[in-house]
């Protein structure tokens, strides 16, 4: 490779983030999105609200880095310094920008609220940077470029921030710098533990060529797949990367449901309008989240219809309708339970698919044969009534969360049995 | 003050944090145990595992601070560098500790396994540092003390860390430093934005004394505010902070619902439970999100019993039971629908209050008068029903996750008018 290595550092400002008040997420999102670009970070830092903290802590990032990212401290109150900081770091002034006048003016009129004095501070700027458009928020972003080093100040907000990078900040990083090649491919596996996925695939892992690294990125009931190919040309990385995954596809391919950025449940909404069917769920234990997973996808409402929730056994009986002997003599956390929750909901939804969810999510609510972490779930169409019975965890949030991504994977095995996504 | 302020550095040594592997949980934890400790984070560092990083962030360190807590780079394997790296920094070499050995051989025996030669090495330590025992591993810690300063080293498997922390590292810094109380108070406020609060408690704000300090800390929908005092004696600083607290009470009560780490659903199901009233939900646009959040808390089915997610038109009117010419007159984005829906579903589940959501949630769907961002909530009771319009963002997340947490402060609103809650 030709490319000598570009490195980043990420700079936290913010006493929020030293007293652990707050998770600092944003750090590991913007290492891998920085990796993904072929940039190296080699360092973070976090400082407090401290004039003299921020102005050492930038100048030692400077001797380091080629590229210094900062978040945080960019609030319209009086405990947030970085923007003054910079402009002293800088040695420039601040200066009402005009441009981002206009835009915090606009973003603040699009939800019918009065510009007040402190925010219109917002859109004072050090006069030495470049604004960057923060779509999202009130606080623009700042670019600074000197002696071939760059400083980007954002906003500690996550989806603030997140935006901001990924449709400005990188791209220009990109133009700015000249980074090697990287291709990375994702592959995405649902039903198997990150142990057994490991296991299953050893051999192939065993002869990745060294230019090619695997990483697992397990989350909760999934594992992703990522290989990371470090080259001079796109288009061979691309072969190599597309030629290894189609082996993986021999080897684990009942468990790939796809490739790249798409989440199951913008696939299980695919396969469902591809097949022109519609959907109805009855969630017990889960509470709500599944339908919350089905309806994050914009245009869900061209397969999904409506939910019921029957949190209590007399909404179970009265409103969803399942017959008071079945729940007496089964329980509502039972096969013969989760076989009338799926079915009803079906027919009264008038859905070509039902699904549904009854299990003990914890803490509460335990017997000796049926522990915290049971749940059972169910897929009903015309033809048949799938069931499976899940062993889960103590947790109720890890429960709640497994067994709607269960009950996904669910709908993709019974509605898309034949069909293999690639993209 | 009597007391100097002491500083600590959290230094973490590692790779997977850099590239973003893993998310460091260990700084937050370790930030608030010494908060409480009357030990100051002044700055958190990251470096991979690179001798000459590692070195030059250990002589950084000591350069700025009075406690360097040094976590990650324990473990048997070649990649890991700390123990060498400190060995080198202090100047001395590394030797066979027989007690460390004692314990990993200890350790293993009691799992029944059997110490290999990678694992003995484990108990070789620099000769300049006091062993720190790890109840629950296989690295020991590592205490150095020179010059008044303290370096400690610690495996960065969180479990092993917490418990080195607890028992040994805390007890063992406050017996070397003299240190300060530390008080801190949060008072959580939902329905005002960060700088409307902002300028609404201005003048409280800098009425402050110098002792205390004010942060803001905003999520979606919701603004924390939190006090740190500083001083010698915890009943005086206790009562300080509670006083100020008190002061903001009369400034933006109608804001404020809660004090500490309970967040906003939680407080909302102990209302409800206190009143013995019940809860349905009817929500459109929200999609399963807001009965995600009421289910989130165990021992929610005391006073949640159940929602219908209506969100076809067709399930609006034939499942709920939305008057067709309310629909066709008004659209599902109304407020005669909206209040239809709360009615409707409070009715049919038998509850004390329903809720309800209706709104477009976007990107989709939008039209002139009703843009992405336009949604409807209401809250029923036997006595009124209460309707609000919210304009929010462009983004669906947002808009889904604000419109659920407006909806939670519509219920504490119109159920805890009267209660002022502290704790």
């Amino acid at each position: 490779m030709n490319h000598r290595t570009i490195t980043a550092e990420l700079l936290t400002i913010g006493d929020e983030i030293l007293y652990g008040q707050i998770t600092d997420t944003n750090a590991q999102w913007m290492s891998i999105e920085l990796g993904l670009a072929g940039i190296k970070v080699v360092r973070k830092t976090s400082v407090g609200d401290v004039e003299g903290e921020i102005l050492t802590a930038l100048a030692e990032a400077e001797q380091r880095v080629d590229i210094v990212l900062i978040t945080g401290g960019l609030g319209p109150t009086n405990d947030d310094l970085t923007k003054p900081c910079l402009a002293k770091y800088f040695g420039c002034g601040l200066k009402m920008n005009e441009e981002a006048l206009a835009e915090v003016t606009a973003f603040f009129a699009s939800r019918g609220r009065e510009l007040t004095a402190v925010n219109r501070q917002q859109a004072a700027l050090p006069e030495c940077c470049e604004k960057i458009t923060n779509k999202m928020g009130t606080a623009p972003g700042m670019w600074f470029h000197r002696n071939g080093k760059v400083f980007v100040s954002m906003p500690g907000v996550p989806h603030e921030m997140k935006r901001m990078m990924t449709d400005l900040v990188i791209p220009k990083l990109k133009q700015t710098f000249s980074t090697p090649v990287i291709v990375h491919k994702v592959i995405r596996t649902v039903g198997i533990g990150e142990s057994f996925l490991a296991e299953k695939i050893a051999a192939w892992e065993n002869a990745l060529p060294p230019h090619i690294k695997l990483a697992y990125l397990p989350s909760l009931g999934e594992v992703k797949l990522r290989l990371t190919a470090i080259g001079d040309t796109e288009a061979e990385l691309k072969a190599e990367t597309d030629a290894l995954s189609d082996q993986l596809q021999t080897i684990a391919g009942s468990f790939i449901y796809g490739h790249g950025e798409e989440p199951l449940e913008v696939m299980v909404g695919k396969l469902l309008r591809e097949a022109k069917l519609t959907l109805s769920i009855a969630e017990s234990c889960t509470g709500g989240y599944l339908s919350h997973l089905i309806t994050s996808v914009p245009g869900c409402s061209d397969y999904y219809l409506g939910t019921m929730i029957p949190y209590s056994y007399d909404i179970k009986m009265r409103q969803l309708g399942v017959r008071p002997e079945v729940l007496e003599k089964y329980g509502a956390v039972s096969e013969p339970t989760i076989i009338e929750m799926a079915n009803i909901v079906r027919a009264k939804f008038n859905t070509h698919i039902g699904v549904a969810t009854s299990g003990i999510a914890g803490p509460g609510g335990a017997t000796p044969e049926k522990p915290v972490g049971t749940v059972w779930i169910a897929f009903s169409d015309k033809d048949k009534t799938v069931t499976r019975k899940l062993q889960l965890s103590p947790d109720r949030e890890i429960n709640i969360k497994m067994a709607s991504v269960a009950v996904l994977n669910l709908i993709r095995q019974n509605v898309g049995k034949s069909v293999v996504r690639t993209q």
